[in-house]
């Protein structure tokens, strides 16, 4: 497999990363995955946008580069049509210490994986060793700091499960390990807002542009759900149990017409 | 200057990590920063029990490697007596998602520098883009999840200060950007508990043992203080002024004997 490392295309295991980058020593940095259908990359738009104002917080330039030229090189190299892509950027290299250099040369690097199988409906539980933090700009960026989502998922294993949902730092849900979540109530899908600690996903903002109403969810609410999902990028995937307990399944064809509007066959 | 990495010596800009590791792609991994004085690797036990605490945690392999050794060597290589060493561990390459590998192969990098001049007193703000997340067990690892500190120190640099402040969710004050923070009260210092969100810092924990006490600290309190300082495993710092407000001047002596115990010249 072939990537991209600021603007060459390489064999993956040539593509090697200096050992001063901050991406590297302190997590400095942000990144995308999207899903690529019949050659097109989907809401292409949104994940580039979200990708710059992470940055532009954060103070990282980004590159100059055609992005979506460089996207799509790795798509022809690989000769990948229904595929998924990364995109990293990291602020490069630096000097010691937590305050970054004043004229940061990033780090860009894009990977590509073929269409994987959809995720199978997923047992969850309540992650209870992390929290989000709603508190951090953070959990409104999709920054590499990722451990507390790695803590969540390995919980999520040692308890027989396959997802983890984190609640925020008042106990009420955010999201899980890697996807928003959506509540089935009274008939409509319920996600928590932005401001509870969920990331704004680009597939979460297109199920709410098509109706879902954005608002605090406790965990309790979750047992009385007419049928709960995770929304990711990559997909959809039904929610089966949460901590043991069976959720009901979605209603009919409500999952199916949303795949279906959202990743058109 | 050269590196360790995964035991072999070699160039710095020789020392490549590869693109696929979770360290560079998801925060993957943890890093201890000490101090060396006459060649003597200060409170050497401290920093690998620590190292060893989180990677248990986070379930990444410390490798089998005679750590001490590794860093000696380090050291030697370049010459070094007065200075400070890095070692950074990493769950190492992983396919793509969350869910670490059940063998993760790790990577080891350790990197030095010359001893640097102290650094000034400093003048502080408290972060008010940003929070620590006490309710998170990465507040007690001193993991690769660093945007937080570098968000709230760029914070402190666009208000004219050199460090900042964090305060925890609950809105009390949790440590500096890099440091701890201890307080002086009635003669005595106080400096907040772990489970406030401060690191379990190396050198926090040798003033602890000498005395200070831990407690919760309201940021209201840091306007009455008799003092503050902020501590690291490279040296204390004293406080000049928090949000434009001056702090009085330490009394006298109690940071030069602290410093003096604890880096012995």
């Amino acid at each position: 497999m072939m990537v991209s490392l600021n603007g060459s295309l390489l064999p993956a295991d040539e593509a090697r990363i200096a050992s001063t980058d901050r991406g590297f020593l302190l997590g400095d940095g942000l990144f995308e995955t999207m899903c690529v259908r019949h050659g097109s990359i989907l809401r292409l738009d949104a994940h580039l946008e979200r990708l710059r104002r992470g940055a532009g917080f954060l103070g990282i330039p980004v590159p100059a580069d055609d992005l979506p030229s460089l996207l799509g090189d790795v798509l022809s190299v690989n000769g990948l049509v229904e595929a998924s892509l990364r995109l990293t950027l990291t602020r490069g290299r630096g000097p010691r210490g937590v305050l970054p250099p004043a004229a940061p040369s990033p780090t860009l690097l894009i990977t590509s994986a073929p269409k994987a199988a959809p995720l199978p409906p997923a047992h969850c539980v309540i992650a209870t060793t992390t929290r989000r933090n709603e508190h951090s700009p953070l959990s409104r960026i999709k920054s590499l700091n990722y451990l507390d989502a790695i803590i969540a998922r390995q919980e999520a294993a040692s308890r027989g499960g396959d997802e983890a949902i984190l609640l925020n730092g008042a106990g009420r849900v955010a999201e899980a390990s890697a996807a928003n979540i959506f509540v089935v109530e009274d008939g409509k899908l319920v996600t928590p807002p932005i401001s509870e600690g969920a990331l704004p996903g680009v597939t979460r903002a297109a199920i709410v542009a098509r109706g879902a109403v954005e608002r605090s969810v406790a965990p309790a609410e979750l047992s009385h759900a007419q049928g709960i999902f995770l929304s990711s990028s990559l997909g959809l995937r039904e929610v089966l149990s949460i901590d043991g307990l069976a959720v009901p399944a979605m209603p009919a064809d409500v999952l199916t017409e949303l795949s279906g509007a959202l990743w058109p066959e």
